[in-house]
Formats: structure tokens, C-alpha cells, sequence
């Protein structure tokens, strides 16, 4: 390969040269393409939650069922399932697969028995916003039903346990469909950590325009970062491309700016964790790296954010606090041994906020807002209140 | 903390959250200072090459002395010894060693016993430059002097070996000078991957500016990348500057942009493998990451290149072959386990180009080259041929 003398513009065909091997085998275990199973699914004769045990990837590509309450607390604690969508489908089938086992057809000792179990699994993950939303909603349920018969609740609790899970589904599609619209057959995509399927239900937020493009013939090739230190890309958005038969190859960190001067990435789409008022968009530490790589060669940056994950009440990405994470995440982590040297100093954060200015579109479920964005994220939640006027 | 609304101008103060233990201590074996060593040495009494062990390195600091030729080879074969100066430096102590241990007085039988240890020693990293430069310097010593005693010929062969040691550390001083001419004291510096002590004699060529800075109390905040795949940041340079006593703080590759975006880098120093004629330079993959992720935030990126880096002859960084390394160091290299799905292709080039637009300037061992390259490299080499006619 002969890199070229100037930043160039992003082109449509290149070889990627060797240093792997081939793509597109069947995942490890000969199962199914991960495509055909739901990250968390509910199976309804048990009934159990199913989910992906996120843990075993990407060695191992193992479904697990839960049935009692210590099972799923215990899989959203370590994280067996994970990605706020996912955990908030999790917890609504979960609850809901717990007030089936509650025998009794007294409304007052169903409904003490049912606050029991949702704060036990609230207890989970704490800080997971999605977790106590979705067991809230289940809540409201039981509390709005108050006249009803135990086993009529049982039923209504199922019924917005399965809406929950296809609101996360067609929000993920709708993001699919309009990101899908920015990018060409045979593009180069570019993302980094996973906002992927495992991280919802169904294809994922940054990954949802891939998937959709895949269905249809896309043929993209997609570039995903590996995603220090946590290293979600290499474990989970790696994988999850490759099970589903995407032509995906797996670069460190530091090689974005490579590939793109290659010319091989035509648009970067990744997730986020919190979009401000004016655009700013906190995401996955090293988002911001690659948005700075993109400007240098003209590679615009798509944000696929859920309206959910848009806060209006924070005017700008200086108001996003930063989560500062362990040392031990990068010298140790993974490791067979320790890779620096004992006592040195660490900086880990585990976000950074992404200047509005180096994002080329925001991809809700109600189109595409474009710079300015202060203007333009208003009109998606107009649009949002019109389509859903609760 | 919090992160500034817009890409901020480099700050000069900012203090460095928690995420990491105090630095500063001893390294980890109580003994001197790194400083006090130097990473290849001659001791002359046995004789024999000491060196650095940079395969134990960060856990343990060790010198081992090396007497035989297979010790010499496997050091340099091993990476027990690594970076061109060093290696360089290392051939020509060895070759010296070696040649006290040739029982002859007869020229003709020296000569041949000469050429045989220093083709074996030349096979022990064929594609380094300098292993092959190092060498032939010396062999010319032996050619050129046919007509002396091989007792003298042995005297003029540790004359020659000390002057290839001195004239890198000159060279790497020199660098030092005219970099820390281009930084002001209590400056945050940002460096990729190891151009460091380690890499040379004593100082290094990115870290140059840096611990002349240290001897005069500039008291620098220096970032290391960690430099993935192979980790030369964390476990080489985040070492020997923490074992100097240098203010360092490890991040990952994907963290520039937030350090930036804090202010906290004011000058970024890099090495080199390869300068072409108008300023593009090839370095450890990832440089020119860091060089777009400074563009965006007015942080200057300056290139340290000996001139013995300088290629007037490639006219672009187009012109320069790019190395394609396996796939296993990103998957599987360190790790316990492997870290990404089986079978996943692998893009891991050993290098990238800085394009001569993102380089605030190249600073060599005759001054700061500034745009445009093309005239100011020619500059650099006129003086040098001015102060070094042959």
C-alpha cells in the first residue's frame, strides 16, 4: 500500500490490504446469524427473559433464560446484557416474567410484592437511567389498574412490556432508515465503540443503517475501532458486524486517520450517550478523536441519537459531566501482565463531548437534525410532540 | 471536570483529575535514576556491551552485559535492544568486543574472522537501517587501516564505536536544544509512541526537548499515548520519563482530543522513521491521528528527525511503503485472551504519514525546518555540509 501525499478525498473503491484473514464465516459456536435472534427477547411459555450473554463474547455466542429474580438482577449487574435500551427491555420482560410468579389474586399483596421485586432489580445498576424508566413504566401499570383483577394486570404488564421492546425496536429502525439515506451502496462506514444491536434490541443505533443497508444490498464495508480501553469495538461491534455477514475490519484506535486518507471511509456513524441543546454530543471516549480525523478529510460525522438521549435542558457539551474511570482499566485490564510502569499517572475518562461543529447531521427516530442545531433539534421534538401528542 | 463548550486555545494551566496514583516515585527496583545510564554503553575492562533489558521493561529495570557474539545477536534479535540509534550504537560496541577476542596479530586472518562476526551480527535484524550502517562504519575502519598493526586496528575500532555513541547523543542533544527553544516552562506536552531514551544513547529525539527541560527545572506535564497495538508509550516512554522523574500521565490513543479540548497540551513532539523532501513524515501508526486531532485544537505538532531521517530522495510520504503487521498483535497480543471475534479482518499498518501541512515544524540537529519543506529541508542540509565537509 502507498499512502497518498495529500489528505484525500474519501473515494469509493480501495482494497484493504491484508494483515487478517478472511470475513464472513459463520460465528464460532455454528449457530444462527446473530441477526435472526433479539438481543433480549421474552419467551413466553416459560415464561423467561432470553438475552445474548454478553460475557461470553466474542469467544462464545450463548443464550441464557431467566426465570427468577436473582437471574436477572444478576445479568444486568454483570453485565451480561448492557446498552441502556437492552437493560430497559431486560427490565420490563423481567419484571414482568417475576409478576407471573407472584401467586396471588389479592390486588394489595400483588402490588406490595411487585415493588419488592422492581426495587431488587432496580438496585442492578443504579446510575442506569433506562433500568428505573422501564420498571417505572411497568409500575404505572399495576397503579393505573388498581380495579382490575391480578390477572387481567398480569396481561396489560405483558402488552407494555412488548411495547417497550418495539418502541426500542422501531425507534432503531426509523434511525436506520434516515441514516441510511445519507450514505451509497458500497460506502465505507466508519464507527466506533457499540452502539450496535447489543446495545438494543434490534439494529442498534449507529450500527442500524448498516444492518438496513446490509438487508438491502448495501455491501458497505465497515471500519470499527477496537475502543480503548474497554476495547467494545474488538469484543462486541466487531462481532456482531462479522455474525451478521458485514464485510467489517477491526482497527486500534489510532488508525482512522490512516484508512480515511486511504480514502476508504465515506461517513462515520457513531452512538451517543447525551446530545446538548446546541448539538454538542457526549459519547464514548475517543468519538471526539475521530470527528477531528474526519474534519482533516472531509468525512462527515453522523450522531444517531434517540430523542431520548437529547436534552434540551443542557444548552451545551460543557454542562455534560465526565465520568472519570480507573487507572487499572488501561495498565491492567485484559492484560496477561501489567503494561505500564507501577504508580504512573492515568487519565480515563470515560466520555468526551464531540463540538457541534464537527457533526455533520444528528439521526433521531423523526429525521435528520443539521446544524444549527439549536433550531433544528427543536423542530425534531415539534415533530415528535405532533406524532405523539402524550 | 468539565469539558469547554468549543475546541479551547492551549491553556497553561490545568490541573489533571484523579483516575491515577501519584508519580514520581523510584522506579521499581530502587535503583538510580534512568538517567544515570545510559541505554547502550561500552564497558571497557571486560569488554563488553551493557545494555538497558527493554523486554523486562516496565516491570523491572536490568542491565545485562553482553560478551559473546550470540549474546550481542540475541540482544538485538530480541529487542532486547531496539530503536535505530540504539541499535546502531549497539552493532558497533559489539562488533568491537567481538574483535578484541580474535586471537591473531595476521591481518588477513583478523579481516576474515572481522567480516564473518559482522555478517552473523548483520543477520540478527536485516531490515534495520542502522544495524547495516553501524556495521559497514566499521568494517571500513579495518579496510582503511591494512597497512597497521591489528593491536592499532582493534585501538581505532573502539575509537570509531565511541564516536558512532557520541555523535548520537550530540545529535539527539542538539535536537533537544533547538525543541525546547519552541516551548516555554510548565508547558503540557503531548508525545506518541517511544522516541525516546530508550530509542537512543541517552535523550532521545522527541523526548529531547523535554529532559533537557527536565536538567533546567521547565517542569513539562507530558501525556504519552499508549501507542496500540504495541504499546511502545506505555510500556517504554510512560517508564523512562516516570523513572526520570518527568510529570507524565499515560492516556489512551482515542483520549488526545479531550486533553486538548482542556488545554492542557501546548506543543506535541513526535519522532520519525522517514522525512520526505517536502516535510511529509512517516512515523509509529497513529502520529498522524494525533497530528489532526492538534489541528483542530491550534496545538502545534513539531517532528524530531535526525537528519539521518531525512530522505531528499522521496520527494512525497506517497512514495513511502507502508508495513502491513499481523492481525494477532491487534486481537490477541498481551491479552489473556483474545479480544476480538475469530477470523475478523485486521487492518494494522506499523505506520502512517503526517501530511507536511499538519507539521508546525521539523527539528533536527541543525535547526527547526518551517513550510515550506521543500526549501528549508535543503537549508538544513547545506549547513550540515558546511559544518561537516565529508
Amino acid at each position: 500500500m502507498r499512502e497518498r501525499e495529500k489528505p484525500a478525498e474519501s473515494g469509493r473503491t480501495a482494497d484493504i490490504p491484508g494483515g487478517g484473514k478472511e470475513q464472513g464465516q459463520k460465528n464460532m459456536d455454528g449457530q444462527k446469524n446473530i441477526m435472526d435472534y433479539e438481543t433480549v427477547a421474552l419467551d413466553e411459555r416459560e415464561p423467561a427473559v432470553v438475552i445474548i450473554d454478553q460475557t461470553r463474547l466474542p469467544g462464545r455466542t450463548e443464550l441464557i433464560s431467566l426465570k427468577s429474580a436473582k437471574e436477572i438482577w444478576d445479568a444486568i449487574y454483570l453485565l451480561k446484557v448492557r446498552g441502556a435500551p437492552a437493560i430497559g427491555v431486560a427490565a420490563a420482560f423481567g419484571i414482568y416474567v417475576l409478576s407471573e410468579k407472584i401467586r396471588t389474586e389479592d390486588y394489595d399483596a400483588f402490588l406490595a410484592e411487585f415493588q419488592k421485586q422492581k426495587a431488587y432489580l432496580d438496585s442492578a445498576r443504579p446510575t442506569a437511567v433506562n433500568l428505573s424508566w422501564a420498571l417505572n413504566r411497568m409500575e404505572r401499570v399495576v397503579l393505573k389498574n388498581a380495579g382490575r383483577s391480578v390477572t387481567e394486570i398480569r396481561v396489560l404488564l405483558k402488552r407494555e412490556a412488548v411495547a417497550i421492546r418495539d418502541e426500542d425496536v422501531r425507534v432503531c429502525r426509523a434511525i436506520g432508515e434516515y441514516g441510511l439515506a445519507l450514505v451509497r451502496p458500497g460506502d465505507g462506514i466508519l464507527t466506533h465503540c457499540n452502539a450496535g444491536k447489543l446495545a438494543t434490541v434490534k439494529y442498534g443505533t449507529a450500527t442500524a443503517p448498516i444492518y438496513l443497508g446490509q438487508e438491502r444490498g448495501y455491501h458497505f464495508r465497515v471500519f470499527a475501532d477496537e475502543t480503548r480501553p474497554l476495547l467494545q469495538g474488538a469484543r462486541l461491534t466487531a462481532y456482531e458486524l462479522q455474525s451478521s455477514g458485514v464485510d467489517v475490519t477491526l482497527i486500534c484506535d489510532n488508525m482512522s486517520a490512516a484508512v480515511m486518507k486511504n480514502g476508504w471511509v465515506n461517513a462515520v456513524f457513531v452512538g451517543c450517550d447525551r446530545v446538548a441543546a446546541n448539538g454538542d454530543a457526549a459519547n464514548k471516549i475517543g468519538t471526539s478523536v475521530v470527528a477531528a480525523v474526519a474534519a482533516c478529510y472531509g468525512v462527515p460525522v453522523y450522531v444517531c441519537a434517540p430523542t431520548s438521549t437529547i436534552d434540551m435542558d443542557t444548552a451545551t457539551g460543557g454542562e455534560i459531566h465526565i465520568e472519570q474511570r480507573p487507572a487499572e482499566e488501561v495498565t491492567e485490564m485484559w492484560y496477561r501482565e501489567r503494561m505500564a510502569p507501577e504508580g504512573v499517572k492515568v487519565f480515563n475518562p470515560a466520555f468526551d463531548v464531540t463540538d457541534h461543529t464537527l457533526i455533520a447531521g444528528i439521526v433521531t427516530e423523526y429525521g435528520v437534525a443539521r446544524a444549527p442545531y439549536t433550531a433544528s433539534l427543536k423542530e425534531i421534538f415539534r415533530k415528535k410532540a405532533a406524532e405523539r401528542p402524550d
